[in-house]
């Protein structure tokens, strides 16, 4: 038996919409939307389609927000039915974007429809904010939408993004924040020479070895309440040009760091340059910045989900700041009071994708719950 | 003014023998040595073309080991004479080859023919041992062609390879032994994962640089009176997929030591291993064996190869282990007293490699005297 949340997943899921593609999927939901009396502004930013989605102008303005796009299917030949054509396997729906994040974005429209259908008068403000770019470099989606918003004071006061946030159930897990991520590339300068003449070569690697074992096993804070301790971690490092009688000349390591609410950019740059500089090394090292640490710990917002996933599920969420980064860093810059509620992460970004239908229904009632919290009169 | 020494050098440089091509070098010097009386043995083991001469059936066995390949030109705009064309600038002789090793080659050719030109009777037996895969794997050379004699009881005594063991000129350096040469492949073990869930990962780079550290920065011997102390270096590592999200699930390291008569490959075995084990890694460890270490610190040897470059140069040589490998450690196997005698390797296996013509010229005369020293009738 079809759903209209079931439905309108099918629909997305069935829209080829590889980031930075949309492929009409926003459309969709413009139309949607513009039936509920939403005013619609699309924002095409370079290759990235957006649209900002607005019903009413009271305060407090309440967004949900998520992307239409998807991260590639990977091997086609690992997947048991086609990435890209919905499909219904037991209480389960297949394809890519299932669990990250159509199901969402089908739950939020019907929510707000039913909410809408039920209480045509409400308090405050409901928006979308919706990007095509959230798998990509996240440079012409939501940052810039955001972007837009902020320079004519249009501020969001709380968001929910789609993101999957659940481990096993769908509410089982709410995120109230996220680690910043920085990133570092390093590169270590020696002298380049044959192995059997060490002595009119530097071996950049030996030299590095200590400090980064240094940064490696360095106790970088212990977290607080709402973060677990900054972790510190080195993906890649490569030296050498594949011949074993030739000291490399360079030494290339890149690291990157999930950092709590107890640091930020500028004390993490401080802190791994003296680690450096007090092994005297000879090096050059970039940063990358991908995000500071943002943390909803109490309000309405909070209150509002909490309530709502208990009513669904009969029993409260954790609330974690675990896991990689989400669209909910840009928008927490706003000032906003951010979540992630969304269904279970176990196959995202895999070969086949999939979501629970019984989850999905779920989900549209936790979103509508969280709405009537908020802005249902009384 | 052409030389027999030089016209031969440039005769085969032209001859372009890249690994393990021999491009008809060693058929010239057969020639000239068949015309000497010297019985001839053509050995081709698969790709590669050996040949060994020898004149005379008494002991002592003195033999001439060296290589007619060369290496590739490298790039050949970057060469100011085609590498393949001698060619003479004032004092200089220019071609891939000319100073590793054909210039020596000419020099041995024309010291015998001078020396039996003076000495048609002679004591002991003068041999060649000369290879076209000494630059390559070095599995079909020097190596074949010694098991084949030690097989049938035919052990060369003394020996001088024609590697240029020269500094600023010919004969200021003699080396007298080389280090030994080990190469070990490490892939350390851990868990894939992405970097925001490090706890359920496990990044084989962390758990391996202090053990790294450790053997990096081990002193394994002092060395000794004729050898400098065992050098460690890592010439290649390498981790991560490029990806700045993921912890790598292997970490590739490998790592040569260069190692003096104080050590051994068994103990030098047992020392890394002990390192690696005493830091609880799970890692696989494959081995190398590049050449044990060799000595040659007296005998009739090195009393002739002494005198006659202190006779020529009019002051001794230094005698040094350092540098690269060379054949001579195959042929150091049979218990030969082995010598590398050769001219200036300032510019061998780079673009625009030369050899001093003068240079040349006394290393002939430093062949053809020890030649006397060793084997002329009193």
């Amino acid at each position: 038996m079809t759903t209209p949340t079931l439905s309108l997943a099918c629909d997305l899921i069935n829209r080829e919409s590889v980031t930075p593609v949309d492929a009409g999927c926003q459309e969709m939901m413009i139309e949607r939307l513009k039936a509920l009396g939403f005013s619609i502004e699309v924002m095409v930013f370079e290759d990235t389609t957006n649209f900002w989605a607005r019903r009413g102008t009271e305060a407090p303005l309440f967004a949900f927000a998520g992307h239409t796009d998807v991260v590639p299917s990977g091997p086609i030949d690992q997947w048991h039915t086609p990435p890209f054509e919905a499909t219904i396997i037991d209480d389960h729906l297949h394809g890519r974007g299932a669990a990250d994040m159509k199901g969402s974005l089908a739950s939020m429209i019907v929510a707000v429809e039913e909410f809408i259908a039920q209480h045509p008068v409400h308090k405050g403000s409901i928006a979308f904010l919706i990007t095509s770019d959230e798998e990509g470099p996240f440079i012409n989606g939501t940052t810039r939408v955001v972007d837009t918003l902020m320079e004519r004071g249009e501020l969001i006061d709380m968001c929910i993004v789609g993101e999957p946030s659940s481990t096993t159930e769908v509410g089982d897990v709410v995120k109230n924040g996220r680690r910043g991520s920085i990133t570092g590339d390093i590169t270590f300068k020696g002298i380049q020479g044959h192995v059997a003449y060490p002595h009119i070569a530097k071996n950049p690697v030996h030299g590095a070895l200590p400090a980064l074992g240094e940064l490696a096993s360095t106790q970088w804070d212990e977290g607080n309440e709402f973060f677990p301790p900054t972790s510190f971690q080195i993906p890649n490092l490569q030296a050498g040009t594949g011949a074993s009688n030739v000291i490399p000349g360079e030494f290339n390591v890149q690291f990157n760091m999930r950092f709590s609410t107890e640091l930020d950019n500028q004390r993490i740059q401080q802190r791994v340059h003296s680690i450096l500089d007090a092994h005297g090394l000879d090096y050059q090292l970039d940063w990358t910045f991908n995000g500071d640490p943002f943390l909803t710990d109490k309000g309405a917002l909070l209150d509002a989900v909490v309530a709502a996933v208990t009513k669904v599920n009969h029993k409260a969420p954790q609330l974690l700041t675990t896991g990689g980064t989400s669209d909910g860093r840009f928008i927490a810059k706003m000032g906003t009071q951010v979540i992630e509620l969304g269904p279970v992460n176990a196959t995202i970004h895999k070969v086949n994708e999939c979501v629970s239908i019984t989850d999905l229904e779920k989900l549209t009632e936790m979103y509508k719950q969280t709405l009537i919290h908020l802005f249902a009169q009384s």
